[in-house]
């Protein structure tokens, strides 16, 4: 998708308005955390007035910027703007219990598919709502210091997976590449926000791969993460997302499952898949959600009844496989 | 560092010149791979002949590339043009028993250390060696092909830690910008070079882990791969490169120690430290070599000894500790 221009009207009433207040999605990640906090300081620079309303604590990744100490520090009974960053709908928007009176609601997103619930909204799709956050506050002649250039780059860097993902684009690196003339060595942020884990996260990681079995020679990886395990190492929040990624790559692997034992033989059972398979059948069969590469339910039984499911899964779409 | 500009004799001589052989260092990596598949392939493209001398087989990874097919298919006597990319010193490349006869050698490289043994040198540090050949390449303007653009996303990619490392400028993420308008989806190849490993380098991953132990509470990461555990997985070949860094990704790990034992008592070592440690003086002592952050050296003898080094020289070197 070319990029397209921003919207007048947006540049306008921001430069035109003087009190903010910036929402975000719920359980808010790398991008709606550095898209807040690049538009909250490039409007603070202008002499404007900001508050933010988002939901805490956020990931120990990201406590390191500053900004984030002055979140929900407090909240007006009027703003004269609001702006909500990152979010596809506004049901999905972290709110106030009581949402404040204001005049104009902004809506800045890069998901395919919102719709725009804005009176203005911002929409394109990008690698990250960070991409054109950027250009807005660009648009608006702030100069931006390097607290900012962290924001932009943790939100592109965390929602691109590194640069990886298919929603890189060249006006991605475009971007970064004007980041480094702001801000010139990213590496030690990239370890913290990609590689560093604790210790019993790390744990946990090995004993996924320690669990990880190949089923039947077929191209099926299947983890289990056993209650003792999950208790040893500190909790289901030390299981870090790319775990369920470890069985997909493995070289020659077509579908992963990852069980989690949350209680005694109680399991939220993750799965993953590469093209052409499709595992959202079997988690829509047991109650659950997801799309054809990922998706998950939850699970109490016998877990040979999920390789069995496996399986069959496997060897009914393998004809499609043209891997 | 700023770019700088491509030396106008180069230009000419590659342009001027029909007979071209491409050497690399030996061991290739991704970047000089990369690098060669793009020059050659940007030669040819301009009607030159072009032969590559290069130590094969090429990492498995990087053996995708069609261009690969055409490496070592002959030797002649005599070349117009030798082209080195991505070596530093001319001991350090990889050459034929007996060296052709050449009118030019030309060295294209981004290391810090080359000082010039070319007839013509375009030397400047830079993320890659393949950002020079990218740039060199549309210099003669030449019209990249999605395998030439693979080639240098792949070079840049694996010689930044995908775009991480403190080597990536502004310039780095301004190619990148370009190599998308070649191609506009390389998340399938960054997979592969980053993320994929066979089941055995997953499960050497996984004992790796399991082994990993932080020393006697203080911040030192000590991992000992055994002998039996390495030959069930299939050797040495399947210890990838990011076992010894799994220790300094611990959170707080301030230096790592990786044992691999080789044969029965008989161990490789590689050490790692973070700023401001330096773990090159153990390795020094016990015959080895390497830098400040990253050092290694062979050991025959009882692991404790190990420790208890690492962690005199935790102590002595504690006080420098800022962080």
């Amino acid at each position: 998708m070319m990029m397209q221009r921003i919207p007048d009207a947006v540049i306008s009433c921001l430069k035109e308005n003087q009190r903010f207040l910036i929402l975000l999605h719920q359980k808010p990640d790398g991008d709606a955390i550095g898209s807040a906090i690049a538009m909250g300081k490039g409007l603070k620079s202008l002499g404007k007035e900001v508050d933010y309303f988002i939901e805490v604590p956020v990931e120990e990744k990201l406590q390191f910027f500053n900004e984030v100490k002055t979140f929900n520090q407090k909240l007006e009974e009027s703003y004269d703007v609001v702006i909500i960053l990152d979010c596809s709908t506004l049901a999905y928007c972290y709110l106030p219990a009581t949402m404040p009176v204001y005049k104009t609601l902004i809506v800045i997103d890069h998901h395919k598919s919102n719709r725009g619930y804005g009176d203005l909204n911002f929409l394109e799709i990008t690698g990250a709502t960070a991409e054109l956050v950027f250009r807005l506050v660009k648009a608006l002649e702030v100069s931006f210091d390097e607290e900012m250039a962290d924001a932009v780059f943790t939100a592109i860097s965390t929602d691109t997976g590194s640069f990886q993902f298919s929603n890189v684009t060249s006006e991605t690196h475009l971007i970064l590449s004007q980041l480094y003339e702001i801000k010139n060595n990213y590496s030690a942020l990239s370890k913290k926000l990609h590689h560093e884990k604790n210790i019993d996260q790390m744990k946990m990681t090995g004993a996924a791969i320690k669990s990880l079995e190949i089923l039947d020679e077929m191209p099926i990886a299947f983890m289990i993460l056993d209650y003792d395990t999950i208790m040893r190492y500190g909790g289901l929040i030390n299981i870090s997302d790319d775990i369920a990624n470890l069985g997909q790559n493995t070289i020659g692997v077509a579908m992963t499952a990852l069980l989690k034992e949350v209680k005694p033989s109680e399991y939220r059972v993750s799965l993953r898949a590469r093209y052409p398979f499709d595992i959202h059948e079997i988690a829509v069969k047991y109650g659950g959600g997801g799309h054809e590469r990922a998706a998950g339910f939850n699970y109490s039984g016998d877990t040979a009844t999920i390789k069995q499911e496996l399986m069959e899964m496997y060897q009914s779409q393998r004809e499609k496989d043209d891997v």
